[in-house]
């Protein structure tokens, strides 16, 4: 039995007996000596190369991504033999880490510190003797409130870290209650908690639904102070809406690590928006336990077991 | 009895009974009505101010400063029967949260996205496929290797964080062995381990030993990819050897909130360091659980128990 590996990172997982590897270019069609593949790892692959495997891999009893969301191999018409199952979880630590790189560069303010430095200036506003809480400003995450609006498996990572930190945490997913011991809201209830909401993280993943759910709306029920973040999908966010916001002040800032188209085209206005951070995707990009899910997976097809987090159909 | 609390931040302590609070400005002489105190809150006073305390208060039984280091009160001269309780701890949480904000901003490279922001640019080199360790660059603090010089309250509160993000944590103190469930390493034995350092964070206070204990010979024997921030006390640092450093790429990058002198003079060469975050001593300067310090202390004084924290004279 083979399973084809791709070349876009350095895997090496452990194969159940009889099982052998080959590393595929997961840009191009797949090669016809490979059209015996049982199972097929896909990571930063080009629709060409999923639409080959989807038609000539005949044999396919695994498709293993490396990626959370599996929207582009779902379109790619693989056979319902063939079990997709996604990469949840291998991102939850990069981008949970760069959600807080993002929260704590606004509340510690150092993009203002950036440009006091460019100007060789110790700003008294900056430092010194300072009140815990400010009127109209988070300066920390002591008692801040923050809302995690897609409270998956990045939103349970990052929320602890959070808590640890001294911030209250609540989540916000189709329906109420508790999720690792954080208290989670209903959607359909999600304007009522925003006026008590000072940090807003959308962890949306992109879908009919979540298209534009960060709107007008939602920056008008924040306060004024209130930090947002995106490190979801482009897609979940109104950009013409953020960037009134972001300019008439209606929010106090925000970092957003993904956009609507991406690239971002250099003569979009976000570019220049206001008391915005904008960082170009890099929060995952990078899965973590890569080889053990594979070796995970492919152990459970061979014995015949459930494979891990397989996508619906 | 009588406690002089400073004007310089609101503060609310509930006091033993008999006892009754005054407001006086931290700037100025203590007004002759207020000889008569026993206790004295010191925050953001005056050299004057400490004088004036420690040459009229003569029934002083406590001062209780809500600042971590005390040399200013030592150095004031205030009689032996008062002891001078420090506010050790109060600053832990916003000075940890600093530290973290500044090492993130780093790791995830905001300063390189501000700038790819501020030119329109959807950098290929900030985000998209990455590899999780790549040569030369530390860009997540998952596997990390993070040495914390002078672990403290502060280090020991920023310890746990960091190993929550994935980094392997370590202390360095006077002497070695475990604080908090984290290796220490003796301050002697400091340079055999900075090759291995990914991460290096100074909270050292300042002291006789500690001025310029991060040199060149540390800057040398870290690798080239190394961080280093300073959130203790700017005299730690030798400035010169740090710009040298971040100039010939002997270190990745640094985050320093604080310098010697301060504030920072506009033409120190160090503003224009390469690859460095300065933001101008604004870590702690909030102290949370002032009223919760003073309101223990005054109780136990009042019912002749021991002083948390007191600094040895």
């Amino acid at each position: 039995m083979k399973i084809l590996l791709p070349d876009t990172m350095d895997l090496d997982p452990t194969l159940p007996e009889g099982w052998e590897a080959a590393v595929v270019d997961a840009r191009e069609e797949i090669p016809a000596e490979h059209h015996d593949a049982a199972a097929l790892v896909v990571w930063g692959a080009s629709r060409r190369h999923l639409a080959s495997a989807a038609q000539n891999l005949h044999d396919l009893r695994l498709v293993q991504s490396l990626s959370a969301g599996v929207d582009g191999i779902l379109a790619a018409g693989f056979a319902p033999e063939a079990p997709i199952a996604t990469g949840a979880g291998l991102h939850s630590a990069t981008v949970s880490e760069h959600a807080l790189a993002l929260l704590l560069s606004l509340v510690r303010r150092l993009p203002e510190a950036r440009i006091a430095q460019e100007h060789h200036e110790w700003s008294d506003e900056l430092g010194g003797l300072q009140p815990l809480h400010p009127q109209g400003r988070v300066t920390t995450l002591l008692e801040a409130r923050v809302l995690i609006w897609g409270f998956g498996e990045i939103g349970q990572t990052l929320a602890p870290v959070l808590k640890s930190l001294g911030a209250h945490v609540r989540g916000v997913a189709r329906s109420a209650g508790e999720r690792s011991g954080f208290e989670v809201i209903a959607a359909d209830d999600v304007l009522d908690a925003l006026p008590e909401t000072d940090v807003l993280i959308d962890i949306l993943p992109a879908s009919e639904q979540s298209t534009g759910a960060l709107g007008r709306e939602v920056f008008e029920a924040l306060p004024d102070h209130a930090i947002v973040l995106n490190v979801g999908r482009g897609t979940t966010i109104d950009q013409a809406a953020l960037l009134e916001a972001l300019e008439e002040g209606r929010i106090g800032s925000a970092g957003i690590d993904v956009t609507d188209p991406e690239p971002l085209p250099a003569e979009d206005p976000l570019w220049d928006a206001p008391r915005l951070l904008i960082t170009p995707h890099g929060a995952g990009g990078r899965p973590v336990g890569a080889d053990e899910r594979i070796t995970r997976n492919l152990g459970a097809l061979a014995a015949g077991e459930e494979i891990l987090h397989t996508a619906a159909r």
